[in-house]
């Protein structure tokens, strides 16, 4: 089989991690899918972006087996593939350790709507993962980390809220493709920013009322969208 | 009718938004009016910086219809249209979700008057909206955007404080042309700046004394203005 | 007489304010003394950084009168010229609008003394001036701004306290060239920085020790000075 | 003797101190030792990074002679050859007064751990050293500073926290070459902003569960490792 294609849009969307801000030295990772052969491409372990090439690349097949690449995927591939498995119709996933969301990862606050910014990527706040058990982190611990983040999906949809911060750690986002994931990240780091700076003009904050975040998100997404063009 | 030169003004303005770091991915529109042939330009809908040429540039009446482009408009061009049928005087309107501003929008607290920096730019605090009700972000939303900006102006005078913020939204600016609303726009995310650290030092606030702003916006505008060459 | 060194000397210090990110738009200046021929040159009103050249530059002597340019000087040039007829032996005066200095202008708060950064520069708290009555705003306001910043160091050294802070205005540093005097407006900036975000994490402050902000000074300036080379 | 390859690796390492924002002007300084030799290079006092070349790196003994050079070393020389004798294993040293690690220093709060980012570097908070009695300032001050550094660390293990702050200054930071010292002093910059912006969300704070941060320091470092390529 060939993954020239998966492992090329896999490729781009890590090197905008440091284009667009999002990643500080290798604190982060992509990861794009095909659902179809149930085969996903990651970033190796550990590699700066400027050095990364297509060649190092790593596809594994869903049950965590490497088909192509010699070098070691990201240490977070487990977590990737446990969202695979169970948000049906995701096709990225991002993980960065962006600032501003894990401000609000290690305070285990979950990301407020304050605005239509936030309204126009995510149909309500970015949720916070539960602290992880001894016996969970001791264990197969980045797998677990996607078990606590889909247990936290248990009553949310993940395509309406793209995104989650997983506690004490930092965001996933994930999307339909690569480009769009790594937007969303950048969205999320960007009103997490906004967020810190309202937070910090008054106390308790102030929700922007639900029937404007419905009204800017489905302006934007599903079938009565007008924003952009047709 | 020939449009080149108000599409070219309009276009080199929406290309100083990500110039000045004024928006993030999209967010962000400049639109520049002819107010004697009643038309105004504006950026398409959704179109990137990077991508954004001459000819996509939209031409519209003030009764919204389109005159020439073959895209969509900004989702937000009915806001635009409401204002210059409202403000007289005004030739151009900025909009953005600039991160300082958009702080004080979702705060839902008028930028209070600081400082000198402020003066130079605006004659009195910079005002927030009233929330919308869901009528009128049911129905047609980003013209009732515009009517409750005018709405906050009922007293307030648009020449003087040339810019407002939208209640859980963020900042729209305008001025006499694009290169000045543009300027203002970014007056506007620096002043802002300034006051949530000012405001991260004391509370409650320290505000300027009305003799000392009215001295720099006057050294600055209007007929006793000294500051810049004649 | 010919003036080029010092026109030279003042064009290369402002271009230095965009350069180091200290300034925003058009919001800072930058003039050159020569004491023993009592004149200065200084940056015209109103013109961008992008756009200064040489010819530009105005001198002017120490009674206000232009003895060189055709342009308009600085606004601020009467709070200049009082500087450099009451601070002996400064050469250089720099005023800016930069952001973090302008927090604590606006606030009204000596910025303290809370670490060595701000002891190699400033042997002291840089202070802030009082509130300027309307009588003096309508008046020579620049040149009144003059008289509170000497009148505030009236038992100050600004010799050994290089800066100042212009209430609900903004921060004026000076030395004995140009370059040195960029150099402490952007120090001021930076232990600006420092301290806003040392403030947010404990109040009160906890200010550094005389005796070490001692050390600091007098390692860096004077008989006993023994960093950089000789 | 022959030491280029040592300067070469200490010029490479100051100059990366710019590149990455972690000092502004000429705040800041990296040493390389040969621990064999009982030598050590560093950069030369007050040169600006940008005029930097290998000839003016200073050589000393770890007596503190001078064995190659014709500056200056830096003026906090001693403190670099404190840490070489106490402090088993290092092999370079890395100082700067990067902003939000001296938020901390100036605070006289230890850096504590409230995230994975923060346990991938340091296992445990990162301390900060008592206020230095006025003798010890007067005194042999740099040398001083590092005996206070190496009296914080009496329980605490450099290895496995391979940095300071000292108080009301700045941070120190080390590691088993200069690249892997910078990177740790970038790291520490990077988690002070991300507990700047936690800790102004909730007070007080919530670190992170000790089981966590055990799990990311040892999936980076030691016999367990798991993290990068083999």
């Amino acid at each position: 089989m060939n993954y020239d294609a998966l492992k090329q849009e896999c490729l781009e969307a890590n090197l905008d991690l440091p284009r667009t801000g999002l990643v500080d030295l290798t604190f982060g990772n992509v990861s794009v899918a095909d659902p179809a052969r149930r085969v996903f491409a990651i970033k190796p372990s550990g590699v700066r972006y400027s050095e990364l090439i297509l060649s190092q690349i790593v596809v594994l097949d869903y049950d965590g087996n490497v088909m192509e690449g010699a070098l070691r995927p990201s240490s977070d591939t487990p977590t990737h593939r446990h969202l695979y498995l169970h948000f049906a119709g995701i096709r990225s996933v991002v993980h960065t350790h962006s600032r501003n969301a894990v401000a609000f990862a290690q305070a285990g606050i979950d990301l407020p709507c304050l605005g239509t910014t936030h309204g126009d990527y995510f149909n309500g706040p970015v949720p916070v993962t539960r602290t992880m058990t001894p016996a969970e982190v001791a264990g197969e611990y980045e797998w677990e980390t996607g078990k606590v983040i889909v247990e936290r999906f248990s009553d949310l949809n993940p395509i309406q809220i793209p995104a989650v911060l997983v506690r004490n750690h930092g965001p996933f986002a994930w999307g339909l493709n690569a480009a769009k994931a790594v937007e969303t990240a950048l969205a999320l780091e960007i009103v997490a920013d906004m967020a810190l700076k309202t937070l910090s003009l008054n106390c308790p904050a102030n929700p922007a009322p639900a029937h404007l975040l419905e009204r800017h998100f489905s302006r934007k997404h599903g079938p009565t969208a007008y924003y952009g063009q047709k």
